[in-house]
């Protein structure tokens, strides 16, 4: 009866990165939850508070889909950059980029960073809850793999010296999003 | 009549920054506009464009406090890093201040960079009017100057080379604040 419900209530992902689309896509569907892409281009707000960040867009994607809805909101915390770039990923990776940070990170000894992710999960006149997804690690000292994000530069702890981009499908079995959206679906499959 | 009538209205700024405050007070006096501090940690969007953010903060100020307002919002977009660190200076300052940005700067021979503020003023019941002001100038590869914000590493091209922290009181004759609350005063002089 369960299985049946979730099959046939509709999922909605509001995004208009296809990369995390797909990652996400074939994250739940591990877990028997089936996804469809709302391409919304949503207004996110200034917060050094990703869940903050989260919560608000799952808000508005549901209110304009009327519909359940997840929306997925990560950030790298960079220790010895007081948590820089965190939250800003977009805007940072397209002016200064990977190359920008690692620049920055030349003269500093710790390494140390965390990836974050949140979930939030919306559905019509309720309020958002929010699901978060840690990873620990460290910021390499040049790119390594195929670029997507910050995923050349980070290193989670757990990948035996491999970053994001050359642990390739690998990724998603450890990765901060795929904490966050087992959270999530825990949850979901038992409410 | 026209005196009478600015001298009555009350006007507002809405900010939570007194040497923001303390700035736009002192310029808007050469122009005999008085304004009262409005203490509002207004909730900021994210966006590259700061006309937008600060439209959306002047609704906001105004609904709240339901009287004439002006938020000011500004950004140093640097040519070599494609504009950053562009509209988030609080979160920049923060983490990687000018010490970082310094570093990123680093092996640029570009050093262009132009300062942006947008005065927006919003009344009751009608939609803001934003202002804008632009300065160029270069970025120094030291900091020079008391610190605030990027005042210590952004020269304006017609100081004399001198940064905007060494200006002093000068800065408030030439500043792209200044320029923005020129347009703002004009018009809400005449209006």
């Amino acid at each position: 009866m369960q299985a049946l419900k979730i099959s046939m209530t509709k999922l909605y992902f509001a995004t208009t990165n296809i990369n995390k689309f797909n990652e996400v896509k074939s994250i739940l569907s591990t877990y028997n939850i089936q996804i469809e892409m709302a391409k919304l281009d949503l207004q996110e707000i200034q917060s050094d508070d990703l869940s903050k960040i989260a919560y608000e867009k799952a808000k508005d994607a549901c209110k304009f889909l009327n519909s359940p809805v997840i929306v997925e909101d990560d950030g790298l915390f960079i220790d010895a950059l007081n948590g820089f770039p965190g939250p800003y990923s977009a805007f940072v990776l397209k002016t200064i980029a990977n190359k920008g940070i690692l620049q920055l990170m030349q003269d500093k000894e710790n390494r140390n960073a965390v990836f974050i992710s949140i979930i939030a999960y919306c559905e019509p006149n309720k309020d958002p809850l929010t699901f978060i997804g840690e990873v620990k690690g460290s910021i390499v000292s040049g790119e390594r793999g195929k670029v997507w994000g910050y995923d050349p530069i980070f290193v989670p702890n757990a990948a035996n010296g491999l970053t994001y981009a050359e642990l390739g499908s690998k990724k998603n079995e450890l990765s901060h999003r795929k904490l966050a959206l087992e959270q999530f679906a825990k949850w979901y499959t038992e409410k």
